[in-house]
């Protein structure tokens, strides 16, 4: 492994005695590795014990929490600052401005601390060679990246030049006019800007209009002119995006898998003993490492991996199943520990009396599920209705009950701890949409009884619980749960995605704020000041902005600019915002329009769409055939198994012989009795996110014996060098 | 080869003796094979030698060119009968249409001629099982199909409905008003209308604007309906539907790679004789063969393929080389016969006196490309100025010379055949632009200085064909040339997927004429009638369809209907196309337009977009290693090899010893001297089509001596079963 100990030259060497046992410095360094592997992080770190235990205060999910709590509030700010939306006084935003920046010189004083870089910063020579590799990196990514999108967006341009020239030509002498009776296609910059417009279809049919109504020949020129620029360079714009997006999602993903068995080399080394003529780590290193990482383990849990990683019982683990430890965490198992219904343990005999029974059985029977779906439509039938009746306005509290009824008979009847599992999304989702609109209601029709006050914002949250209540029924549909599970997936992906977004958005905001803050005014709808009609700026006089009423988008506050770049991002109507703004100020601002529709519309839009694609790709590929992982084997051969499908239908409780007993896994012949009572689940794949299980097909082609490249080679690793080397029928098509 | 002899049962048995020689019949027969496996048809025929010579007329390009003629004939003639575009006698009309129909049945007849199916009609039973056998396979393939994408569908119609009814609650009560002044999301089935439009963003931003003018809080809940709707759920159909895409693409490569290989081995068994221990088939057999179905084959490139498949030289062609000659005669071999200049033979002194070679140097040098490039950026400034100035007029005459002379000295140079090679696409092009134009300024200035009239027509030629010709600067970027290129190997099956998008456009426009044909009327522009403002409809008074001066956008002619769905393609105010239709007859007029919606924005464009994803991604795959053809490693060993880069750049004309040679191949050793002065090129994979590319992929990965599976289990192939059996990194993302 030239690589590992090449890159481990950086680190303290392990004990030089392979026999003696690690001392406590040993094992907080090796958990930092293994836990940096879990979580994939990727921070250098300095290997000292003080510097290793101020890392794992660093990555401390509050420190964290604080952290992003801060860069929140800093960003959120520019909505109490001039121009504010909520105005506070400059004292108040600059005290909280201050306590941020605060905040984050304590988190950059920690990780300097923390890394080995403020030893490294002193040399000045080193600063310039990291500076060039830094440049050298970016620049190779981008020209890796660039090219590709940069020529088909030039020959986009020119092809959109060429059909100006055309437009110029053809139309330009004819003295058309306009729908607003402007002489139409005269300026070849106005023609650009139309023909620019009409590729994001915004000023679709009306900018053909009046040359088709001169001539009908006079159209095919437009609808050419649309085929070749919004239908095919759009969609070789989304292809390359696509495809560029692709190559680095795949090489972040190997050189992360790379780097987290590069940890796990790293803690092993650290951790390991001779015993006969291999190194391992002994079972008790083995299980301390364990808790320090995942201090919320179960002890039956540890058991269980420990039975994984320790096949034979020796009493010590392996290096190749030591490198498997942060996999073996990752994985989300469900410890159901069986137990008989609460109600069962405190009055048996009413619990399993006849009536009792009776009501379980139905409670269980698909019929249930379908009765209560009914009632979900004829309540979605009688929201739609006017809710001015009385009688309606008294439905709503017997939905309600009926409601309330269900969750309670289905407590009756599954186990609550089991109804409320840490997966049981659905499940909660029901509970909590209930209690809310229970709630609400309650709270909504105290303040009517009041009859002083009606609050606008409670009614609207209770509206919008009781139709929520709708989604119930997509519970119901298998179909519907696999697309919604899928959605539901992407969520934390998209959350980082979302956050990248709203940097651009906010940077935009920024911009706009700054160039056409104050030129266009909104005045409330009932304000009779004649300017309202020109949204207080006499150059908007007749123009389709102040017709089409829109000057509520401005750039007047921060929350005002992120919905006009929302609209911006639809594309609608866009062309009629920024000639709004460029007759407020001058017709050069519309670069700044064109500018945000090709970063948001043609690279992120395009991106956030490639995600999508990509993320339902593997989970179609993933539904026709699952990878089984060791942990999963393991569990089902110690018989300690359950189906998810199991304890959803509520057979497991049925069928399953409840007992109550611990975990005394010690004696390893008698495995099916002594776990019994105690089952684990591996937490759905379902449930995973799209970039984890690509991860997990990635680490399952590296041979478990593959030590990977050096550190080095891992961090140099190029998208470009992603390719298919034969590239076959399966994976082109 | 189990599949084929059960197949086989339907043909004539081959001859009985393997030793005597095949008659005519069954060289006819298996060229009907070898030829139908070479352009992948799939018409089964009797084996009769009358039915075999028919079929060879059945597929005659002149009888399929011919019907292609009446089938467009046809579909036009709804442009001349009323309601006409232009309109011509009932009779012209009536017996065009008498006339298609004869063709029609005439080719009918013809196809019944050929097929077995005639014997095979008589007997009912077999109808009633082929018609069961086809509704399940019909039934099999939208049940595969269709959940997917009707599952996703029901869900975004379910969120639709969700958001419909928070709407009616949340804006319902408020007595806002929109723009128009009319009441403002009181109607549930108005705001599901509304809102459906809002998914295609038409109605983006001012559907919002009266409740975000109420309250900013609640463009949250536009934004959030959108993000929702337009982007996740528009996206997951692209993905559905890209899935399928490619399911079906993979599932029918499949069959036809089969099916093509069955054929070739009905082929070989017919015309197989027994040399020792194998079944071969003879040179000469084999000779006759291709000259059947290739007629049109040099004997030269004949020579070269029989190098190929019978390597050994021994006289015969084993099974699998013969198995290959459908490929071998697919794959385009240019003959390039390297011959002098014609003006070297006719002058060589002054074709090789040293002005002369200078010229040819400075025709062959880099900077010659430029300097050209620089003028036609000159014209292009010239020709968007202004052209009434008659030094501008002037200069045009001075451009068009300089391209004249520029192909002049490109023809001197290298050789006219060689320059105006089959695949010298911009060769052409530059050429026929430049002609064209020539030709079209001629005659313009004839007419103008005639005085007497000035057509418009030829004018407007003369202005496009001036602005293609700056298409030509495209040639000189190689990373343009690339995208252009793969945009162009689109374009075959771009055509036949046109094909089926403008029937379904033709069935569209004759419902919408019968249903709205009359109801809009189009005035022309200088009309004072006052109905021209409300499009000759009172019940359009005040519509923004009349405000927006829509009237042309009628369905009262084919041309104005196909000019208005392709409006409602592309989306953007459509649905103030469909409000105004809906005026005139009745809101449930607007299922119309939601319907063409549904099947050509969400299912056809997808599918579009599905397909260029495809076709660049195939292409970038290959960017990166080409896969080697066993033609083009023999025309290597030959040595009779050709780059094409090197005939693009002169440098072969150059650098070869030429020499008048005819191709004497049958003595074996001297091969490349003998081969001397007779070059072949392949023709570029560059220029090949996405289908075909693909399907080489797979038939590489089939091995050659894989019979395939049999017949039936080959038409039986459905998209379904086409997934990795194990998803790998490569192949998942």
């Amino acid at each position: 492994m030239p690589g590992a100990h090449r890159a481990a030259g950086l680190h303290r060497p392990h004990p030089s005695s392979p026999e003696e046992p690690p001392a406590q410095e040993d094992l907080l360094l090796a958990a930092a590795y293994v836990s940096d592997a879990q979580y994939n992080r990727n921070v250098p770190f300095e290997t000292s014990p003080q510097a290793v235990r101020l890392y794992h205060f660093y990555n401390h999910w509050t420190m964290r929490a604080a952290t992003y709590f801060f860069i929140w509030g800093d960003l959120a700010l520019a909505l109490f600052e001039e121009p504010a939306l909520f105005p506070l006084p400059f004292l108040a935003t600059s005290i909280a401005e201050v306590l941020c920046l605060t905040a984050f010189s304590g988190r950059l004083v920690h990780f300097a601390k923390v890394t080995p870089q403020m030893v490294f910063w002193k040399d000045t020579k080193n600063i310039c060679i990291v500076v060039t590799i830094v440049i050298r990196r970016a620049f190779r990514s981008i020209r890796n990246t660039l090219p590709d999108i940069l020529y088909v967006f030039l020959l986009f341009i020119f092809s959109m030049l060429i059909f100006s020239l055309m437009a110029l030509k053809l139309f330009g002498d004819r003295g058309l006019k306009t729908v607003e009776g402007s002489p139409y296609f005269t300026n070849i910059l106005d023609i650009a800007f139309e023909l620019y417009v009409l590729v994001t279809t915004a000023n679709s049919p009306d900018v053909m209009m009046p040359a088709y109504e001169f001539n009908w020949w006079y159209s095919l020129y437009f609808i050419t002119y649309i085929i070749i620029n919004t239908y095919i360079f759009m969609s070789v714009f989304l292809a390359v995006v696509y495809n560029n997006y692709r190559k680095h999602l795949k090489n972040e993903i190997r050189t992360l898998a790379y780097l987290k068995r590069h940890k796990m080399i790293e803690a092993f080394n650290i951790l390991k003993v001779k015993v006969g003529t291999e190194f391992v780590v002994k079972e008790a290193q083995w299980r301390q490492l364990a808790k320090i990482v995942a201090p919320d383990i179960s002890s039956s849990h540890l058991e269980l991996l420990l039975r994984i990683s320790d096949e034979g019982q020796k009493g010590y683990v392996d290096k190749m199943n030591f490198l498997r430890l942060a996999d073996l965490l990752n994985i989300q198992v469900v410890t159901i520990n069986i137990k008989r219904h609460p109600l069962e343990a405190w009055m048996p005999r009413v619990y399993q009396s006849s009536p009792s029974l009776l009501v379980q059985k139905v409670v269980r029977h698909r019929i249930f599920v379908w009765v209560y779906d009914v009632i979900i439509l004829i309540n979605a039938i009688f929201i739609a209705l006017d809710e001015k009746n009385p009688l309606i306005s008294y439905a709503e509290w017997l939905f309600l009950s009926l409601y309330i009824i269900e969750i309670l008979l289905k407590l009756y009847t599954y186990e609550p701890r089991a109804y409320f599992g840490r997966k049981q999304f659905w499940n909660w989702f029901d509970t909590l949409i209930i209690i809310a609109a229970l709630v609400a209601t309650v709270a909504n029709t105290t303040i009517q009884s009041a009859r002083k006050y009606n609050s606008q914002q409670i009614l609207d949250i209770v509206l919008i619980l009781r139709i929520l209540r709708l989604l119930r029924i997509i519970v119901s549909i298998q179909r519907f749960r696999v697309i919604v599970t899928t959605l539901i997936n992407i969520g934390p992906t998209m959350l980082t995605f979302g956050g990248l977004v709203l940097v651009v958005y906010y940077v935009f905001a920024i911009i706009g704020m700054e160039v056409f803050h104050g030129k266009v005014h909104f005045f409330d709808p009932s304000s009779t000041s004649p300017d309202a009609l020109e949204c207080g700026n006499p150059a908007l006089k007749d123009s389709a902005f102040a017709r089409g009423r829109y000057c509520r988008n401005n750039f007047n506050d921060l929350a005002a600019s992120l919905i006009l770049l929302t609209e911006l991002t639809v594309v609608n109507q866009w062309h009629v915002l920024a000639d709004g703004f460029a007759l407020v100020t001058h017709q050069a601002s519309k670069l700044y329009f064109i500018g945000f529709h090709v970063v948001v519309v043609i690279l992120i839009v395009n991106i956030f769409i490639a995600f999508i694609l990509e993320a339902f790709f593997v989970a179609y590929s993933l539904e026709k055939s699952e990878v089984e992982t060791a942990i999963e084997k393991k569990i089902q051969e110690l018989g300690v198994g359950v189906q998810e499908e199991e304890v959803q239908d509520g057979k497991l409780i049925d069928n399953v012989d409840a007992k109550d007993s611990g975990f005394s896994g010690d004696d390893g012949d008698n495995k099916r009795k002594a776990l019994k009572g105690l089952y684990f689940r591996i937490a759905s794949k379902k449930y995973k996110t799209v970039d984890a299980l690509l991860q997990q097909m990635f680490e399952s082609e590296i041979a478990p014996e593959d030590e990977g490249p050096s550190l080095e080679e891992i961090l140099n690793f190029s998208p470009s060098d992603i390719h298919p080397k034969n590239p076959s029928f399966e994976n082109s098509a």
